[in-house]
């Protein structure tokens, strides 16, 4: 069973961000048009239009891409590190490699995969990494490797850390924690060097602590949440991605409430790993811009 | 411009709760039945059928009921009580008295008002009660008695609470803070001796403290929400009624949250206070019953 | 890989429906307690309160139900027939039988699967009949049944209708078309016996004829939308179950259309099924009560 | 009580569109950085990178921009008019002159008059027509114009449409029906030269003809929406700028379905005008690009 992936060949996706000042949407698109790309689509974003912080996503099909990449660089290079600005250039043709982190609800993990399935996610998946075994077969059958890495035991994770870090190194752009049930190290974090993004249920007002879907039924909410967001030091306090709700009533049981929540949980991580695929989301401080 | 209050003469609606047991419902409606009552609508829940609560709303329809109500209720009290179950039994021809205490931000207040003139909310308006004088015509123009009471400055608040508390002694049936920017004291929660539902934001997640709207905006949330919620001693912590959220995006201001802000809070107001009106919100513990 | 099936052994619910009229509930909780169930849960609803219609879910608890099973019958034929009263009263210790009819569009069948195997459906699934052969190794993993009966050339379709039936009859308590891309005679309908839910998309306003997505796209809709129904002889004109929509911009393509389309499918689907095996949905005239 | 109009001194709203090409994102900004002008937002979408529609709104700031307008725009005329591109530059200093056209139902007209009070919209209100007078004192109570012009008995409208016409000739940029309940003839919407706005309710599936509520309520929908767009020849079925949904029960009488429709349409209504007052909207064709 092979999926498609809904690639773009010859399409580039121009990621800028920086200090606004006047004449920066000029210069960029100018440069664009002299490198022989046609612009498809332009998103732009200023903070404030005095002193405040720029965001540009350009998508520009430009024939024979992979020949002409390096010299488009060397143009944005020229151009845009002078004047403080940070720049990415990514084939649109090469899909982005994302490896799954998953235990054993599989709500997340197995949505990611059937969307992967219908070529809805321009992504490849190297792997899926788990500490559960559950989902071995699942995933195979899709034709995606599977290792198990078993959680260590004792507030110590580095062994099993380290295994997944060697899994990983080289191999994938960016990770998605598909309700992965262990906290990640700050070492963890420092060498994985890639984008990591997290799913956690979300609630208005927050329930501090363990077992939030008691306090929220105790509580008598009427609204189930859950929030993407990229993983950083402090957890779960990551930039936003992407946030839904689901409507709940006295009458849902704490298991109702789970239930809803998980539908919530794999549509909106769903999104968070899609628009992350399509270079989406820019990452500024602690927020996102999102050009969905 | 007056405005005609949408009561059901001649409906009665009967509010029971306690330890379910065997054999409730149809201890309930057969005394209806014997009152000469036709059950109009039954709503019933059960946190869990072997030793769990009971609540039930019923709505029946009795000729001549303001004659009939002293039997029903002497009939309640004998079959009801000593099973330990809490009731009220209200005549839905006449309306709830409710009364709005506003400040500045006038949004909750003129939906409020709005829907009262409409027809839509089954309550009389005694008195709006503001700490500033800004909203007096619009309310006045309804034909709704204004009264100003000024905050009093510093920590004290009790003068000026005596005097919320004397208008509203006796004339109101339940009060709501319609973006009241006064924290009310534990002494006038217990001497108001009615309900009290307030408004507030929300986030996913939740932002302590000052300014949440620039918070908000520096995670980069992408739902704004807002909680009704009966008021209790903890601030914002009381049984919740309803929420709801509105979505946002990067390029919502502060200023655009807090619009967005504000037409969640009166439309989630709104259903509340409508709700509290029909008698269909049950307060139980820290939570609520709502058969919307 | 086995699914856990959420039954709930020695619960009974019934369904009464008919003409309104005074005592109704208090004969039918009357009628419940002599035969020593217990309440759990009771929805009720009256259409009008004189000379309306009258629709109640009530779920009991019965220790020993299926010994007792004959004898609340019998209870029931007396006391409800009389009065013009349609009622069933199923066990809920079993499941309903429930057969998926599929074509090559897999989205709202997997999504039924997967709900399934998560134990969130009070079904048992005898059987997947599908006129493609695209599904079959996804429908076999899970241990259920998966036939195959092509489509017929030509409008004539009563060979493979009749293949169909003769797999249904007597194995199967309600049909779901989880996309189905064959029209059903009426002579089918009429011969199946069994409530048969369909899903199908649906716009703001309608689209009529071929191609909606493409002339939605035409008129820049804003919303996507999909409504769950029984089927009736009327094509796509049957009684409404559930319906929700999803936005969408001016910048999604037809495919998108499509994909967030299929989204909305299998959620709205998949409610319609879960409050259709729970005996949550009473159809009347062209339309339903849903106690959800 | 006077409102604060939202406006942008120095900020200008360049809409272009027209046939894509290569080079012309370029071309625009490098022209408005010619004219000193700063980008402050840009929304860019091609409908087809090859041989499709090219739209772009870009806000630009522009110290003392009254004195360049006339240079810039002739600056534009000789750029893109040989490109064959449509262009309109609009000084965001001065609000659009809004006219409401109303009738009896208030609900639509209220929350654009309570959104203008509380400076929410870009936008002055020279007059409220009305073919009733119930209106009239909300109206003038914040100091906007009323007119009364009265329904013309029979089919002929054209006496009553030359009144109205009157009025607005000259003093308005465009108009909003607020549940105005006169069909406007073509001849009417020839001359009258603006826009035209309306709010219209809509169902899944469409309900045809007249008290739709009716029939929805008949058909068991589960969902109740709002549809705002402009008017054209073909009533109703202009291009779409806006709309929502409200979720409903089959224990909502037909006059509850109104009152939700009421706030769906308000709500619509009100986004889609101040869509439209900041240049949001483009029209193509029969649809909408909408920069939201």
């Amino acid at each position: 069973m092979s999926s498609q992936i809904p690639t773009q060949p010859d399409h580039a996706c121009l990621i800028v961000q920086g200090p606004d000042r006047p004449g920066l949407v000029a210069a960029i698109t100018k440069l664009i048009e002299r490198g022989s790309g046609n612009i498809v689509s332009l998103d732009q974003f200023s903070s404030d239009p005095s002193g405040g912080d720029f965001f540009q996503r350009v998508v520009f099909h430009r024939p024979e891409l992979a020949a002409a990449k390096l010299d488009i660089e060397a143009d944005l290079e020229r151009t845009l590190t002078p004047l403080g600005m940070t720049w990415t250039l990514r084939d649109m043709g090469t899909p982005k490699r994302m490896a799954i982190l998953a235990s054993q609800s599989d709500h997340c993990l197995l949505d990611l995969l059937w969307r992967y399935r219908r070529g809805e996610l321009p992504v490849s998946i190297p792997m899926v990494v788990s500490n559960h075994t559950t989902s071995a077969e699942d995933v195979r059958a899709l034709g995606v490797p599977f290792f198990h890495v078993p959680s260590q035991a004792g507030p110590d994770k580095s062994a099993s850390e380290a295994e997944i870090l060697s899994l990983l190194r080289g191999n994938v752009d960016f990770v998605v924690l598909a309700r992965y049930m262990q906290v990640l190290s700050n070492d963890f974090l420092e060498k994985v060097g890639v984008p990591v993004i997290n799913i956690h249920h979300s609630f208005l007002p927050a329930f501090i602590g363990a077992n939030p879907y008691k306090k929220a039924k105790e509580r008598g909410v009427k609204l189930i949440g859950a929030t993407s967001h990229y993983v950083t030091e402090d957890l779960d306090e990551g930039p936003i991605i992407e946030q839904d709700v689901a409507r709940v009533t006295h009458a849902d049981s704490a298991a109702d409430l789970r239930r809803h929540g998980a539908d919530v949980e794999r549509a909106v991580l769903s999104r968070a790993v899609l628009w992350h695929a399509q270079d989406r989301v820019i990452r500024h401080g602690n927020h996102t811009i999102v050009f969905a």
